[in-house]
């Protein structure tokens, strides 16, 4: 840790940081320049906090230089993970597109689905049965009849699923249903008990960043879920809030190669949810793929006319098929295949 | 809902957007101006998505016009609520300071914090027995034994508990212990299946705003909770979220004005977290009671620089007692009481 | 103009509302909903200002329905335009990379770097004479001998050169150096009085986004360009402020596709001031040429160890090269060339 | 300045770094801890750049230590300035209401709106003969004669007037004109040529807060101007950017305490421009005054149906005179006077 002393602080206030560094059981290391005093606090940083010192009289700052996550750093594993589902690899050289409906509504509208996205060439199918609605007015998903359809639709493929948990307490029916990745919404993204429990089980977790969360919340928030031994952890762009409002969100294309420079953990986008309109998705799937993403969790519904939500920003099963060729060419331009 | 066609929209896309309206059970009203068309959907806007509209040949945008919470709008309750705990009012003309800890300790930290809190004339009293922290290695609170602590600690002088609650599993731990008030924290605001079940207990729930949730969000989070029968909300701006990094957030004292236009329930704020340091506490607290707040919710510790979390942004027990002084003479002022 | 009025909106209300549109020219079109009065306000809006409608009692808000943006909208010119500088398209098929120092420095760095910039097969150069830093204590650019040494260097190759206009006193300067592109900055996206004066200039000009511009403001930014006769105008994106510290901005690879729909003018990319580090330049370049940029704006130095601004932003002449080949891949992937 | 080194780094990094640091004239103090070296730079900080450091090998981050605005730091003095306008002090125990209308329309509404305001016991006047206007096709303001107007009403009543300087060339014209405070609005916050002109003449300048500048930035702007040796500067705060939508602007109260630790110079508030509407005013102006602000920039019409702009946000004389009241009595509540 660093601490910065304040203009003019006196012996008595460093010494006074010095004893309470000493008293966490780590050294100081004193440097005194022209205009400010610098304290290191070699040693075992956890066992000290910023707060603490940063009350002292006389400190201007503290700041740790160690970083926070351990397991989901990159340093743990330069090579890198994948992350495999049911034999598929998510963060290697192929790029796997997930594709599926908004959320689950029929039995028929699974199977069409199911049907498209295999059409289309994608080795696995997202659906939502449990949706995390702004209003509580609004079509809530259909529980667990939605996982029992969903699953329905995914075996005539052999698609591995992927669907949201928002509730803890549904977690042993996620397993019972067999579900092949959770899925953690951008909203659940710090909630801690949630993250803790399925960090317990054993199965890929796909972990969407909060609307507003930092790169530093969002690997502390995939840390909790190592923690609990759990570190088949796939991060998700899927686009954050600004000041911007011609459009839902913004797509944080710039976190792509960030994530991927600080975790050894695979990063897929989610281009449906960014924009927030079907039109823009395959400018942004593009964008994301060219900036090394590992894989697209996309929207399709076989009638986007007829979707019981977000209608406006669901593909086509032809504008899928049509998307996952152009990601094609452009997984080639850059040495990587689809 | 209104419909804005594009420039050049079509009369068979006019009548498409038409037919749509009249599925859900509307009427059409067609306002043809000079450069464009404009069509009104009457009836009850909850049977259309604007989404469903919008993805129509020749749709510019379409805008809901009512608002969607409907039990905590102002409009349900012109006169304003008043929220009673153990029989002490919030929202009314007495403005309340509710004071404690961040986080429970031992017994005797909370034993000297309640005293603290009376001593300050201040009639509730907060703490954190389950603590959502950023870092999995960090102290995670001392659950259900801290709830112990602090209603030993509270009872001693008679004062209603306040405290955070994290995971819907642990409800019936609160209703056993008899807190008082139960705190959703910012992270949960979106937490949907929590937000559903504090709504069916018959507690006053503390709903503090997201890092990032518009106004917009929040009442409709708060909705969430009235939709299933409980009424007792009091919002609790805690600062948001933006692009400065000189101080932890943003307190948005805008934000008091307007919640207490749009809604009948009452607002205080969190001056402690918004800032993020003690020295800045006075000067929020003070513009929070200035703009209108109905209450603050604020950290104390009987000794800050031995505080287990949040050390820096914790008042001594002095400084509490000599800010409700100026805020007693800022609430007269505005013709209030403390 | 529409005009929703407050629940409970009186007759006498709604007539205020009706008399100040007729005052406008205007003509009003009532919609009685179920729950609320909608009004119409049909002729030319721009005699309506919403702030005059808003203040009337009653009213609940005013929306404009036409965009205020008319010149730069692609409504006016659907096919798309073309700007060419000294013969080069930029806008069409064809995609150009803008390259070069942040800082003109000296005769030989300029000839170093335009001889690296034809290297890589770029078609025009940047460089800043002339810089705005956020420091008065840091360098302020060589100003007009900068200019010289520019011009010098990129005649040898033919290159156009592409330069920051700061102050409206320097426009004639510029003139007489005959610089080719007249860069805008962020800061000064919304500086008025210097839209106008490059308005009135036979110059292309590129304007960059404001920091926290929204796409609206951008538009009549360049708006006021257009009112003035000149409509060479190519937008360029370069990074939005918001609540992420981990890099200096987030590319907004969103506003590539909004942009080109909303307007005919082409939409270039800055990918070296979004991340700030030359390690993101690669990924950000490919993003921005996938999601359909029309060109980038990119940093290179010929020794970025001793560049005297943003040296760790710059590429190499090496890496120019090298990420040019992976673009012409990817311009190839979406059907077009560099 | 602090140089962190990666995990790993070697020791010829280390001797790299060393060897820059050196080079600048600086002496080198390295901290080997248990997992990172950290090398702090001894000496004259404005001699090394941050990104100088950052494209070493094995260097994680450089930071600086110390602030890089130096006149307008509180360390320069210590005890507050006080800036006088012909004689009226800003910066004292005395709060400073400055009250006029957005823009100046005709002599006989400067000539009503100057009578108001000394009608409600304000010392200062404003209004705009210039107006930054986000379409090009709005009212632009009356211009030179704008200021004719203003100084003819203004002396009525002896009022010093507060006008904003848009365009570097007019600035010989306020001179003449004898404007006595001159306003730099938030969009030439960083309009770096406008700063330094300004910095040459002695006249007081109030320097609005950029929509979306940080603390730091806005210190440095001011540090524009005290460079050239006007040191007469007036922070104000208007309201910043946020991801919100339900009000124009986020009054950021806590830049009030903040600024008026960080810099010697006074802190005023413009709550009309931050909400962006009147009745939300009084709220935010009680706000700014109990967090510690010097005075207030509000506007006030005398009849705000018939403004020319911004007619949603101005007071009536009568909603003034209220306000005045209302604000004394909190300024006693804090022991200052109005």
């Amino acid at each position: 840790m660093i601490i910065v002393m304040q203009l003019n602080a006196t012996d008595a206030q460093i010494n006074g940081v010095v004893s309470e560094i000493r008293k966490a059981g780590l050294k100081e290391h004193i440097s005194r320049g022209s205009e400010l005093v610098i304290i290191g606090a070699i040693g075992d940083e956890n066992k000290l906090e910023p707060a603490h010192l940063e009350i002292l009289p006389g400190v201007e700052r503290a700041t740790r230089v160690t970083k926070q996550y351990k397991i989901v750093a990159r340093d743990s594993h330069p090579a890198g993970s994948i992350v495999k589902v049911r034999g598929i690899p998510i963060g290697g050289n192929q790029i796997q597109i997930i594709a599926g409906p908004c959320s689950v509504e029929t039995q028929e509208q699974m199977n069409l689905s199911a049907d498209a996205v295999a059409a289309a060439g994608c080795r696995m199918m997202r659906g939502g049965a449990f949706k995390p609605r702004t209003s509580p007015y609004a079509f809530q998903g259909l529980g667990v009849e939605g996982l029992e359809y969903f699953q329905q639709a995914a075996k005539r493929h052999n698609l591995p699923i992927v669907t949201e948990l928002m509730d803890v307490r549904m977690l042993d029916t996620f397993m019972e249903y067999d579900v092949d990745v959770i899925q953690i919404g951008a909203r659940n993204m710090q909630n801690f008990d949630l993250l803790k429990e399925v960090g317990r089980v054993n199965k890929p977790v796909i972990l969407k960043r909060g609307l507003s969360a930092t790169i530093a919340e969002w690997l502390m928030a995939a840390e909790y879920i190592a923690a609990g031994g759990n570190h088949n952890i796939i991060f998700c762009e899927r686009g954050i809030r600004t000041f911007e409002t011609t459009y839902r969100n913004v797509l944080d294309v710039t976190a792509i190669p960030v994530l991927k420079r600080e975790t050894h953990l695979p990063v897929i986008v989610d281009p449906s949810h960014s924009g927030g309109k079907a039109w823009m998705v395959p400018a942004l799937s593009q964008a994301a793929i060219a900036a090394g993403a590992d894989g697209l969790l996309v929207e399709m519904h076989p009638n986007p006319c007829d979707a019981w939500c977000d209608a406006d920003q669901a593909l086509t099963p032809e504008e899928l098929k049509k998307l996952t060729v152009t990601l094609g060419a452009i997984a080639g331009a850059i040495g990587r295949s689809i």
